[in-house]
């Protein structure tokens, strides 16, 4: 298996890049995509050949950019179950619905697909030391393949990050910085840092490689559905490097022929008290605003800016779909509901798509016969705190 | 695919019971094991048939008492990732190890194996009510999978049980109740409540398929190292299911012929401070005495008497395997060794088994060209209070 990466690209003013260094942001300030020899790939792999692979993301190893297999970082990430949500395609009338768990990775969310493919690249490229500033999750899964690559990583956090996380962290010898501020400051502090320390930048689009982990949540969708595309892929959207990625592989597995004309409409789910994408979709702008004040239950999408917004909104305008807000109330009755009828115990995030699936369902924006994929980024259990319960006691020596 | 099982059988006094019906201990006490028809599997399917199989634990269907697919309740369980610790074998000499990691599976742990088989049974069976005392973790497991099942399950847990276990009971609709007490007083309000209750009683090794969910483990992990068997298997030993249906699954691979007559040793790695089965293996004996006051950090391994102790003793006895016991200190020392030196953030319990198996090799006991399986029943993600750290703030307007 080898990569058929070629070069690094601009999306925004298109100037090339020599993949085999270092990169970061484009001088134009964009973020920076991975370009890929896809007539020579498809005539070394096809559906086939990669059907009889290990059940992991490494599987579309030709459309990965890690050149020497001997450098891959893993733990067995990818391949997620793609579970059907059989009794809640029924009482919606959904043609199908499937949910998409990335709570079944390592760390236990949708970011150690990044994590891995970056820091294996990183490897690759020599690197001996990340940083990265995080809400929590991408830091813990930065941090654990870290370890296992032999990199130092440091991690800045805001104290009010989820507390399983700052331990993940440290568990696997992170250098951990914990900030009494947002992301937004953590990631101030890093830039202040960085060009004493000359640690390799690996905040959010800020490293190309990222995103070619997360596309491969497109290619497995698209493998487990028989190499058939969905109608509607829905994605909960904060840096929004999941429908990024999502997208760029749907256009490669086009490219590849692997898939035809047809596009699932992506759809970005935010929550209410931080839809910067939402409200630019409204106005089809092509970029989003700062959102003032920021709150929302779902810690993973409050993003107020994204650096990737440009590129999240042509996902939605060039494939016909949209993005959603749902208040944080009907994340966790979603999150509850979903729970019930089908035993998924979600993420807020993952359950804020299963929310606003239900709205354009009402609203027929989904057709009675249309498929479905409500992508949900992590296990329900890393966050102990999002329910609560009055639970019963029963007496020592009592019965039920 | 179909079932070849073709009854149950007490391992102790040889009596047989109809599969087709509830069934729960023999007449004389023991648990019941499944047998099935193995030449009629073996002629149905092989290596090379289950190659090109969905990567869950429903490829080895033929081998599972589930007759009907309708009945399957799956959320995507199985064929966790075999992960090498190439690192740690090179620094204490062991030919390989690698790490059997149950942390990537719905609800975080192998207890996940045992509730999708022992749920699908129940739902083909016409169970609707579920009922077992828990530590946290089979009860949440069992909640999620009756939940997708449309089975009521009732649950009996300590109120000193790991906090987010209660939280994914309760979320998927279980009814629980928590007791100022231990699990075997749950395990006594539960056989007082069910004559009048009549609920599936679906405890530890009382229904006969939670250890066919289990035996899977040792499918996998033989076919994940190209159908040979390691040199040994350990495993963390509480109630012991794993372990008896690991080796149940080895003596079915001999008779299906897909291994040959080496067995992998078995190891039984438990805690200092609850040591039933290492005390009795160091007599010899056939089965362990009640250990008194236990106490130790692996919640899960806390278990002083288990009902199929005398099932854990013959394979380790039969494999020429042994049982070790480790300490707290050298628990959590080696849960933050292995996340450090491999990136594998795993439960107290798979801490414990690391610990035992440095315990085997510098004794010699494991040689310097072995191979050995390292299970590790959980994510470490569930145990947020496992570990602390004291980390440094970094000022806002600062850097680092």
């Amino acid at each position: 298996m080898k990569s058929y990466i070629h070069g690094l690209v601009c999306p925004k003013c298109k100037k090339h890049y020599d993949h085999r260094k270092v990169q970061h942001l484009c001088e134009c300030g964009s973020p920076l995509l991975a370009e890929y020899d896809l007539k020579g790939a498809g005539r070394a792999v096809n559906s086939n050949t990669i059907a009889g692979r290990p059940p992991n993301l490494w599987r579309y190893a030709e459309l990965l950019p890690v050149e020497d297999e001997a450098n891959i970082v893993s733990l067995g990430e990818g391949f997620t179950p793609l579970i059907p949500l059989s009794r809640t395609a029924a009482q919606y009338g959904f043609g199908a619905l499937y949910l998409k768990d990335e709570g079944l990775i390592p760390t236990g969310t949708f970011k150690a697909r990044g994590a891995a493919v970056g820091i294996s690249r990183a490897k690759e490229l020599g690197v001996k030391e990340v940083a990265m500033p995080t809400n929590g999750n991408a830091g813990a899964a930065w941090s654990m393949y870290a370890a296992r690559a032999g990199i130092t990583a440091f991690i800045l956090m805001p104290e009010d990050a989820p507390y399983i996380t700052r331990n993940e962290c440290a568990a696997v010898g992170a250098q951990v910085y914990l900030v009494k501020g947002l992301i937004s400051d953590c990631g101030k502090i890093l830039a202040r840092s960085i060009p004493a320390r000359r640690w390799y930048d690996a905040s959010t689009l800020k490293e190309p490689y990222r995103i070619e982990g997360k596309k491969t949540m497109g290619y497995e969708i698209v493998e487990q559905l028989g190499w058939q595309v969905p109608d509607v892929i829905a994605y909960p959207t904060g840096g929004g490097v999941g429908i990024i990625g999502i997208y760029k592989a749907l256009k490669e597995m086009q490219e590849l022929g692997w898939i035809g004309e047809k596009l699932p409409r992506m759809v970005a789910v935010q929550a209410a008290g931080c839809a910067p994408i939402v409200e630019a979709y409204k106005k089809k702008a092509p970029v989003s605003d700062f959102f003032p004040n920021s709150k929302t239950v779902a810690f993973g999408i409050n993003v107020p800016k994204a650096l990737g917004d440009f590129l999240v909104l042509e996902a939605l305008y060039k494939t016909g779909g949209c993005a959603v807000a749902v208040e944080d109330r009907e994340i966790l009755d979603a999150l509850r509901e979903l729970a019930a009828a089908e035993g998924c115990f979600v993420c807020p995030e993952g359950a804020a798509v299963f929310a606003g699936l239900k709205k354009l369902r009402a609203e027929n924006w989904i057709k009675p016969e249309e498929t479905a994929v409500l992508l949900n980024t992590g296990t329900g259990i890393k966050y102990p705190d999002i329910l609560s319960f009055d639970l019963p006691y029963c007496a020592i020596d009592g019965e039920i």
